[in-house]
């Protein structure tokens, strides 16, 4: 088995991997962009691949959104939440006073902007591809590519080899990232009783009121939506998909009859996965919408149906059709 | 054959059941009340009973109404729509003049209370228990158990053997009402696209915003209500049960979702029936609510579910759930 | 000081208007229907009126709904509810055996039907005019005009002269009536915070999804509805409008901004007046639609509009819309 | 006056500002970022500053979303829309043959990503602060700083100074980016019948169903919504605010109301503005939401609540209520 992550080594998205179990044993691959892990894992190069989706200062993270939503079908099977904590780390020997650029990732850099203007107010930002990679690059701080900053905001497990200056310098102490393990479709992960289901939406665009409309298929089966994203589709100014997450799974009954609403009323809808929560939390739904409630609506529709027609029996039926 | 109708003789009831075709070679059978009617389908004495259900002018009729919701369940297999005109009749040799009580059925009476205190203003008003029975009495007029009344308001077929003082006195020159043709379960009419049902919610008392629950259920499918009344359950003041008619046929798959929906949430539906609209107007809905649309989303719901369970058939699965 | 009430004496009307402590050294006016009550009080015959609106087991009282939207505005300023039950009574020396036929209002009859099925199977029943009507007219059972049947069925206030044969006979126990005092318009009871107000709303035909879209006024602001009749407008078959009942005062906020929405979307809002309840329950809402919480809303909104309008003071404004 | 723009000089920002004729004779100022632009508008440094807040492409821009929503209230005060094309410039003497290395800001790489993968396969993307930063950056590509790319990818105004090597090479031909303007509060654009307003909604994490319940709020009133953004709060993964845009201005009638509503239900709300919009199109509305049938229902509750309360003027009322 082969699993790709968002790389270089030392990323977050690494750490996720890492703490998915029935991953330990398998190869595991850095790939340069989502793009490339996702566009790996639909030509069948991975089997699957760990990429961040949502992080709870920063948002969703739009370039997972638009490759999941794009091409080739993809499953989401599994997620992992990974505490995000920063450390500001520079090659042996360089002062903290010495600092005069950080590099980072811009999404590294807009969670530590707080402590950067207490701390290093006159520091300039240069941006890098990655939080390990603006770490990697330092080590390599004496050969002729020298990076033009002069300490690195990353991930503690990217520090290796530098020298750690300040440690857990997020600005948001409870920071966490949600990452999403992405398949090729083909199998179904089991309903646990506390699982996550994801789909994205395109809209009619002659149907107004839309959001309001597709909203009120999941409150109509006391489902809880968990994340909702609104995506541009391209198409012009205003024309947005939404991306979400909702509690369930496509096998519960108000999960499958919501899903097939929004089938009918929408554009398109494409469905990414159901798969266990990383919290094990319980879906939080009604005894009105529960499976077993589903079933004796539909066991008593059953019988209200199969009803013989007209004619069958009788001379009432057969002369009142006839 | 045996068909009941809302006695007596000469009642609009008769007339509905005259138009109703099948039962051109059955035996007719008037019975005294809606009640009795219905008692006498439920018991097989009748195989089915003609009663009015509702008024374009004076609403919907309760007797009808609370017979058919309690008891034994009854079905509702056809709908017949009878213009209702009135006219003014008196025993042979009675002046206009002359009239000091008028006898009537107090929905009868109801409808021509503009054209009396027109014509007739200081005339007296006389409850009967029919139109047609304010009739038969005057015919009577001779004998010991005369009317308290010089005049009947009745159907111009109930006239007979009395002189028409006066045609079409009803003060809403459209009034209509309309009937249905009620039997024992056991057989269900052919949906035919032009078609209603009639069904008996009782909500949870504890469950607040309830109408509007329960209406959500029709509108998030696109289903058309044609008649809705609130009707008491006895059990205390303000508690309501809601008799109703909607467009559509419960073999239809936008009808079977909302009466799933509503047994769900409701406390009891009671199903009364699925019939052809006497007037054959097509219900009014929508492409995205159409069978087609519906079948394609339970197509594409089947194929979503139908992936293999995990631990089947790779390695992948089989290590990522272990 | 003229009170009216529905007629004759010894009705539960009149025992509504007795309850009426402000009414008590007023002259009090049997009326021989509910039409001619208030027809009364809008010509000024009469100051206020007492009349039936509602009854926990037969439902509202169709005449009154009727009455109070059509013609010259009338205020509902106060309501009573009566515990009903019947008695059966016949002149004296009629004995229970030698009973054939009962004569009570269609109203009474529909209160009875179980007890009769049970002790009188065989009798016929004869409509009277009101229960009290049956009754006060056995007195005269000696003279010409003598009834078509031997006892009636009538509140025990109605039966003084009769011999009472049975008693609380009702089949349901628990039966009440609510009872409205309707005046003219032209004062408003002081809001108590326990409050009823009563419409009647006329859809635009053109307008689907109507009554889904009336609720909604309602169900936004948090307010309780207590009651809801659909009745026919007598335009046509299906063409409705609506009597409703809710918790609240017209001048509570969250009414106003309700029937403001109304006012809106609907082709006519009758107001039948805001009132004290009769059971004294306050009003069930949330903080979210209290006073306090519209009136903050409003304060902050009057903040953000009272901004000065562009080109007042800057050169900011000034050059930026010239 | 002093205009900020996030710049620097070159970006599609400053097209904006140069676009906005009332900046016309002001100072323009180039910022680092956003949020150096929008503090600077804080302190009073800036009389205003132009911004972008979301791309037909990309979406959302977050960086501009969150320092609207935190920090002293800011007002947008009017919107540009400026098409986005991009160009592949590189120094004087570079051929294309030998790039191999392409720099520009993250977004602009998103939105030329498919003509990349077509025509330089093989390139390496390095990030840089801004799109017109990876250009000015090249000019002085034979000093000490030499960036670490050939070519940069860039808005044409800026490749003054460098060979534009391939012209209109974003990957969506219609991509347009929106500009807001914003200052500090203290004046309101006076409504046109073409406007739109932006706010932040922040939930009470206690009430389920929250979305939807705001989302009533502008149906109801035929608020027409042209972005909805969930920008997390930060406070825990999946607690999120709304940035949302609407068409109408805080003086129109329905949108005082609808930002009432909300008001009352939410945590909090922050108004940024009303201001009219970029393309001059009329707020999609209905007759029932127009300023004139909101005055109408304003009037007719006036009405209905200026009746003097009890006891002031008659016997009825003196009485009624002793």
């Amino acid at each position: 088995m082969k699993y790709g992550f968002l790389g270089p080594v030392g990323t977050f998205t690494q750490a996720a991997l890492l703490a998915w179990r029935p991953a330990a044993s398998a190869e595991h691959v850095a790939c340069p962009s989502v793009n490339v892990a996702l566009a790996q894992v639909r030509s069948g190069e991975l089997d699957a691949a760990m990429v961040p989706i949502e992080n709870s200062v920063e948002g969703g993270v739009s370039a997972t959104l638009d490759a999941l939503a794009a091409g080739e079908p993809l499953r989401v099977i599994g997620e992992v939440l990974v505490p995000i904590t920063f450390v500001l780390a520079a090659p042996e020997g360089v002062e903290f006073s010495e600092i005069r650029a950080v590099g980072t990732h811009p999404h590294g850099w807009a969670q530590v902007r707080g402590w950067m203007a207490a701390n290093l107010p006159d520091a300039v930002y240069v941006p890098t591809l990655s939080t390990a990679a603006a770490a990697t690059d330092l080590l390599a701080a004496h050969t002729d590519t020298a990076p033009a900053y002069d300490a690195a905001v990353c991930a503690p497990v990217a520090a290796a080899g530098l020298t750690v200056l300040a440690d857990d310098i997020g600005d948001n102490k409870t920071a966490v990232t949600r990452f999403v393990l992405v398949a090729r479709p083909g199998w179904l992960p089991t309903p646990t009783g506390a699982d996550k289901t994801t789909i994205v939406v395109y809209q009619h665009t002659d149907r107004s009121g839309g959001l309001l409309e597709l909203l009120e298929h999941f409150a109509a089966r006391d489902i809880n939506m968990t994340r909702l994203e609104s995506r541009p589709t391209g198409a012009a100014m205003g024309s947005y998909c939404f991306s979400i997450d909702f509690e369930g799974h496509v096998r519960d009954e108000r999960v499958g009859e919501a899903l097939m609403g929004l089938h009918r009323v929408a554009a398109q809808v494409v469905f990414l996965g159901s798969y266990p929560r990383a919290d094990g939390q319980a879906a939080a739904t009604t005894e009105a919408a529960s499976n077993a409630r589903f079933r004796q609506a539909q066991d008593w529709l059953r019988g209200l149906r199969d009803e013989p027609a007209e004619g069958a029996t009788s001379g009432l039926r057969r002369s009142g059709r006839s």
